[in-house]
Parts: C-alpha cells; sequence; structure tokens
C-alpha cells in the first residue's frame, strides 16, 4: 500500500521515474551498489518478454543453451578491439582461487568463450549455420549512477550468437533480428522504435557494424533497446573457427550476435506511464483487471457475490478482487491507477439493479457503462484499445519529436527543448568524438538506413561533406 | 555424428555417462575448470522442468523474481551456522573493486541477500505468506572433479524463499514442496525418489530440519534430487524480519527455502540411458520420433514423399526426418538411438505398398508395424506406454535395491553390492560422523518419514538405542 507519485513526470522525471517504480512494485534498490532487485510484478514482465521472444527464435531456428558465467582472461585478449571496449567494465574473480596468471572474469557478454567452443563445434559446412541463444545474467562495473532497469552492474539478457557459411546469409540475418526487436519492442510492449546502425564510436566491440532500435523518451532522451552486430570473420578468426566447405577448403564461419535487456522494461514504464502512476501495455501486464464493489450495509451480500462471480468468470483476465472494508473505493481506484491495472470495475447497488458495470480506462480514464453479458468480450475489445492507443500515442509523440536542423547551435538548442534532431553527418570518428564534447553528451543515436542523404550535404557538426543521415539526441 | 558409446554401463558407469552426455550433445566440457556447458538439448530438458514446475509455482501462489548475484560479505555472517556451511565454497570477487572491508560474494544460495530485503517487505501479518521463487545460477567453489550436470561449480537452480505467519503453516508447506519435488521427479521425468528427512550433519547451514527427494543411481549411489529446509525463525531474527502480528506485538515469521537443480538431468539420464546410447522419458524428449526412409532407386520418390507427409501431419512430436542419402538405414538407427529419440519410424517401399510404417521403441526395441491411418493415436500412446515403463524399472529397480541390515560389516557388504541399507540409526552427530571416516563415504542418505523404528532397536553403527530407521549408501 505505497502512497502517491509525489512528483509530476514533466517537472522531475527522474525522480519520477525512480517512484514509479518502487511504489507500483516492479523492482526495489538492493544492499549491493550498482543492483537492484526485480520484484514479481516487474519480473512479470520479463516472462512474457521471454515467452514471445522463444516463440520467435523457434521460427529462426534458434536454440536456447547455457554457457559457463566465467570467462578466462586469455579469451578476452584474443580479438584486440573486443577486449579494449570491455576492459573496462570487467568484474574479475578474486585471484587467490585462480592464481594470478590466467584471472576469471565475470561474463559483461559471451562472445568469446561461445566462440571457443565454436571453433570445436563447427567442422563442416553441414555443422553450418549454427544459431544459438541465451538467457543470462551479465555483469559491467559501471561507475556511471544506477537506475532501476536502465542503468545496473548486474542484468539479465537474451544473448543470440550465429555462426554462417555465407556473408549474405549472415548479413541479411543481422537485419533481421533487428526487425524482430523491432516487432517486440512495438507488438508486444507498445513502444515505437527507430531502427538504423550504429556511428563508428558507437559500433560493438569488435563488430563490423553495429545496428540498433532506438524509442525516444518523454524527457527527450533516446533509449537504446537492442543491439546486433554484423560480426564478420574477426571472432573465428581470432577463435580459430574453420569449417571444411563446399569446396573442400578450409573456410571461416560469418557471425552476429544480438541481444536485449531488462532495459526493456525501464523503456516502456517511462514511455507510457503518468503522474498517477505505472500505465502498463496489456499485453505485459499479469492482472489485467480490478474489480472493486461499492460497499453499503445494506446491499454488501448481493454486490459482493456479484463481484466473485465476476471475478470467476473473468479469471483468464487475472482480475484482482479487492472487497477489504478498511479502505474506501476511491482509495482503491488510486491504489490500482497506481500498479496500473490495465482496466477498473465498479460495481454498486445501483449498477447491480441496471445488469451494468462500470468499467473505467487506465490508459484515458474512460468510463463505461457495460451490460453484463457484454462484459467479457468488451474486455477483451478494450484491452486491444488500450495497447493500440499506447503504441499511437507513443508513435505520434515520437514523430512528432524528430524535427530538422542545419547548424550545431540550431540542434543544441533543439535538442535541448526535448527534440531529435535529424541531420547530414560526414560519419568520421574525429568528429563524432567532438560532438560529445562540444554538447555535453550529444551522441549520434543511429544512421537512417535509407540511402537518403543528399548530395552536396554537409556535415552538420564539421561542415565537411555529409555521408549519411544521422538521428542526434542526447541518451539514456 | 558421434561415434558409439564405446564402454558398458555395467563396466564403468563414469566413463559411460560422460560419454552418454556428450555424444548424445546434451552438455559439453568448458574452457573453465568446474564449469560445463549445457548444449541446446539439454538445455530443451531445463525449459521443460521450469515450464512444468512454474504451473505448480502458480498454485501454490509463488512469484518469480530476480535477486543480485553479489552479496556482501557482512550479510554471510548474519546467520552463524549458515556462514559455517557455506564459507568453504564461496567465491569472492576481487577486492579491488569492493575495497577489502565489505567484500562481495558471487551467491552460493540467496538466503542471506533475500532475508534482507523480506525484512523491509514485511512489516505487518498482512504482507504474509510472502512466497517468492527465483531462477538463477549459484557457484559453489568444489574442488572435487567435476560430473557433467551432478558437479560443477556454477550450476542453474531454482530456489523458492518463503515467508509465513505460523509454524504450522510454514511446516507444511515445507512439506508441501519436497512433495512437488517427487511429482516432478517421477511424473515429468520417470525418476522415482524417496522422501526422507536429512540427519543433523547433513541438514542445510540454517535450517531446523532439511526435507530430501533422492534417487538411487544403477551404480548403486543415492543422488539428492532436491531439497526443502524448514528454516524456523532463525535467519528471520538474524535480519531482523518483523511484523505486527494481529495481537497487535511484534512478531518473527517462519520461513522454508527449497531448491533443485540442473542436477536432476544427470539423474534421468544415468537411470535411463543403456549401451545404445541415451533413453529420455518422451515428455522431456523436444524430438519424439525420426523418420527414417528406406530408400532404393527405384522408389525412392514416393518413399521420400510419403516420408515428407508423414512429417508434416506428425509435427505435434516435433519429427526428425533424415533423408541424408550418404547414411544407410542401419546407421542412421544407431545414431537416434545414441540420441535417445523416443520412437524410430522406418519406411520402405514394402511398407508403403501395405500402407503401414514400422515403429520402433528406443526402450525396449520392440518393433510394431502400425497402420498408416492409426499412426498418430497409436504414436501418443505409446509415448505414454515409455514413460510409465521408464518409471515402473526404475521403479523395481529402486524396491529390489533396498535391503535390512543389522551389523556394520553386513551394511558395508550390501553397500559394496550396489543395494541401499534400510537400517535402525542413534542419529546422534558423533555417530553420523565417524560413519563416513570408517566407511569410506557411505552416508545416512534420509531418515523415513514414518515412524517405524521399534522400540529396543539399536542403533547399527554404535549399537546405542536407535532412534530413526534410516537409509545408507554411497552417494553423488
Amino acid at each position: 500500500m505505497a502512497e502517491g507519485i509525489t512528483v509530476k513526470k514533466e517537472d522531475d522525471m527522474s525522480e519520477w521515474y525512480s517512484q514509479i517504480v518502487l511504489k507500483s512494485d516492479l523492482a526495489d534498490h538492493a544492499p549491493v551498489k550498482g543492483c537492484y532487485i526485480i520484484k514479481p510484478r516487474g519480473y512479470f514482465i520479463w516472462e512474457k518478454i521471454q515467452e514471445y521472444f522463444n516463440q520467435r527464435l523457434k521460427l529462426h531456428g534458434v536454440k536456447n543453451a547455457y554457457f559457463p558465467l566465467f570467462i578466462p582472461e586469455d579469451f578476452f585478449h584474443k580479438e584486440t578491439e573486443h577486449a579494449k571496449g570491455f576492459s573496462p567494465e570487467v568484474a574479475w574473480i578474486d585471484s587467490k582461487l585462480t592464481g594470478k596468471e590466467n584471472r576469471l572474469a565475470i561474463r559483461p557478454t559471451s562472445e568469446t568463450i561461445m566462440y571457443n567452443s565454436y571453433s570445436k563445434w563447427i567442422q563442416s559446412y553441414k555443422d553450418l549455420p549454427l544459431k544459438i541463444n541465451q538467457w543470462a545474467n551479465v555483469v559491467r562495473w559501471e561507475t556511471e549512477a544506477t537506475k532501476l532497469f536502465l542503468r545496473s552492474r548486474e542484468f539479465l539478457w537474451q544473448e543470440g550468437h550465429n555462426a554462417y557459411e555465407t556473408e549474405e546469409e549472415c548479413e541479411k540475418d543481422t537485419y533481421n533480428y533487428i526487425e524482430e526487436y523491432r516487432k517486440l519492442s512495438e507488438e508486444l510492449l507498445a513502444m515505437p522504435v527507430l531502427i538504423g546502425k550504429k556511428t563508428k564510436n558507437e559500433t560493438f566491440a569488435g563488430a563490423e557494424f553495429t545496428l540498433t532500435i532506438e524509442s525516444f523518451m518523454p524527457d527527450g532522451k533516446a533509449l537504446q533497446c537492442g543491439t546486433s552486430h554484423m560480426l564478420g570473420q574477426g571472432f573465428a578468426k581470432s577463435f580459430n573457427i574453420e569449417f571444411l566447405g563446399r569446396n573442400e577448403k578450409k573456410e571461416n564461419p560469418w557471425q552476429n550476435s544480438w541481444g536485449f535487456s531488462t532495459r526493456l522494461i525501464g523503456g516502456i514504464v517511462m514511455l507510457h506511464s503518468d503522474d498517477k502512476g505505472l500505465i502498463l501495455p496489456p499485453r505485459v501486464a499479469e492482472n489485467k483487471i480490478a474489480i472493486i464493489p461499492i460497499i453499503f450495509e445494506k446491499t454488501k451480500k448481493e454486490v459482493i457475490k456479484k463481484c466473485k462471480e465476476l471475478e470467476k468468470s473473468l479469471k483468464q483476465f487475472s482480475p484482482i478482487l479487492d472487497i477489504r472494508e478498511e479502505y474506501s473505493p476511491g482509495w482503491k481506484y488510486n491504489e490500482y491507477e497506481l500498479q496500473g491495472i490495465p482496466l477498473r470495475l465498479e460495481l454498486g447497488p445501483r449498477d447491480l439493479e441496471k445488469g451494468h458495470v462500470v468499467v473505467v480506462r487506465r490508459d484515458t480514464g474512460k468510463k463505461e457503462f457495460i451490460k453484463l453479458d457484454k462484459l467479457k468480450l468488451k474486455i477483451e475489445s478494450l484491452l486491444d484499445e488500450i495497447q493500440d492507443n499506447l503504441f499511437q500515442t507513443a508513435k505520434q509523440n515520437l514523430e512528432n519529436s524528430i524535427v530538422n536542423s542545419k547548424s550545431l547551435s540550431d540542434m543544441v538548442k533543439q535538442i535541448k527543448n526535448k527534440k531529435m534532431v535529424k541531420a547530414p553527418f560526414c560519419n568520421e570518428i574525429k568528429c563524432e568524438t567532438s560532438l560529445k564534447t562540444k554538447t555535453e553528451g550529444i551522441t549520434p543515436r543511429l544512421i537512417s538506413l535509407e540511402k537518403d542523404v543528399k548530395e552536396n550535404s554537409k556535415c552538420i557538426i564539421c561542415q565537411k561533406k555529409a555521408n549519411v543521415i544521422v538521428y542526434f539526441s542526447r541518451s539514456y
């Protein structure tokens, strides 16, 4: 029984977000710095994501497996770029247990330990494609402030690791998985995203290129929600993965890796919720309705009886029936709004007489009287409407947030004004690096996949020739 | 395409087991000492176990959650017995990351970190019972030799952690969960188990008592497959978990914890398999049938066509259709026997003419001709028969393995002869400790829950008054 949210989303989004997550019981702070606890209501969302994505993986012929938590130090150094990228964040086991020679890291990602096995498992083109995913915890010893779901030293994720005979197949699938992430994000979580390629600085350490989905939060920051990396043959060469090809010659396979994490949960919470509390897309809400009886002494018995009947007949929506008499209906309305239950059903003696129920939508607050015999069907369609409304609203907001810009100073102004700026960019590392320092945290979020850069257009930062169109913003 | 198993189960069970697991592609050795890789065919079994058990948890009102991998050192020392029990096996993070003052352990089990949160979450009797489970990896820095699925430094498990208002509820549920484990083991995995209480030495560190399920392997060793601990109020007191009771007074809740691990997979592999390879209970086999065409040049087209039709119409059994011509049918029979596919379907030109299929059971090798129009129903019933046969055979073996004994020397002889010995025991720690050294590894596996000790019967070890009946054996 939490108190309500005490700050407004518009006024202090960071504090508002933290209150939403804590008070709607999705997660809690942990007594370990950098970590947090996913409470049952939050973990349920993760299970729904897993369920959805496991079905999609099956269609792609990807199988789940599990690799060790520990990675030998020398594996890290086999792929030079990869090692450089992850070294600052690696947590090591006490060397008393391992000796100082070859320490053990706690996995920050599993390319190296998996590809060591791939070099054993892949011998012939007949062993390809090899498609393996794992659901696991990973650790990155970040120093930035912890944010529930969004940034922590340990988090849960899935990581897919495929190997192919040809570059074409590999590249095609690298795009397929980012498209799967878009689907997951939009269809299950009602969170619209942009798909694009990462600039060089933001490319995964060791990859040829990285594709990303980015959503856009109401405070004007982008949230990277999933990435798919075309690894080329670099890891295969470093880890000695070779197969006998159709031509009887030894070849290196082509590889990709792709992952999303519990960060997705933070994204939907921040995107959809309001000053009253959590708003969840119905598809990932465990309890889709709350039933509140309006209790008067005289009619109590019949009203509660009817509510219990409803609880039973609406079981498919995992209803919460709250018949506690020590709390007023108004108090309960607030409570279930805070918790993000998509629909509230109110039933009092007058409703009973008239054979209807009051149904209130969490997203719009809209009230309807629904005849009892039409209730089940109507709830189904209302849940669909809520899911769709959350998506359409967010999509509209995303589209309205994207603006064009032609100068750096204008871009800075626009982004301060919570916009995402679409502009031509030279795509040179030096220019990219200068941006971050010049602007306190603006980064290129993604390169547009449409070849929409005009000839003669100039980079918004350095004014040299532009090679790509990029979406710029601040980010989580 | 592995070669067959090169040793007999009876001759060298340890080597036989290792070959079965590796060659049927359930798991592989890892390049990290003490760890192993669960390959897709093995992980599928774990997913089936999770699916089954999550449904059972739901009926008990238990919710899944996720707590941090890291546990602060001082949490360990709050419950003295618990700390003593786990200290030798704890893996610590490099203290450069944490400082030396309060190091971080990688969880060997999560009582301490979870109960720290429980002390915040439990304030009133209205917050009880609190029932939380987590699926997670845990690490115990064992020095004994690694055995795939059976013994490793990292393993996957579930750990349930409940808190109750009363001792009665708590104790009752402690029994309920061990009963759930029995069901899981017997109904899903066809692995019969004994249920009992652990002796003092074998009780979980910090628990009042521990219940266990133990299966019995063909080499005469017991395998502990799951435990349920009645924790009493000890942890609640150490972690300051208090609630305002119905009587308006502060009270400590009663707690239990219970877990099983990926070790279960090792158990079923060892129990059911034979010299030809893996035998899996059909309920946890991903591909329940293999379809092998008998190919002759003249009739190839029709036979393969029919096989493809079968593959489609039998989709619910996730069939493997193997139409490769570079391998003979006999080679394929061996391969799918090795892999433990429950049923093999053979179809040649003569079968096609007669409108039947040859169906061969993996467990008994029994062959039947089944008319095509009855195939689906017959496969369903054959799979049930296999599941039941595996269980009944194992149950018979378990029962035949239990013998009574009245002297220590006889017990040693019987156990050497791969038996499990049922005998009276004093249940004193000193006597229990002496047994292990006296006999090189015989331990009391469980105390019978039936109050079946006779008056005046004497402890089989020390000859003093016996207080319980115990099952003794060697163990994994």
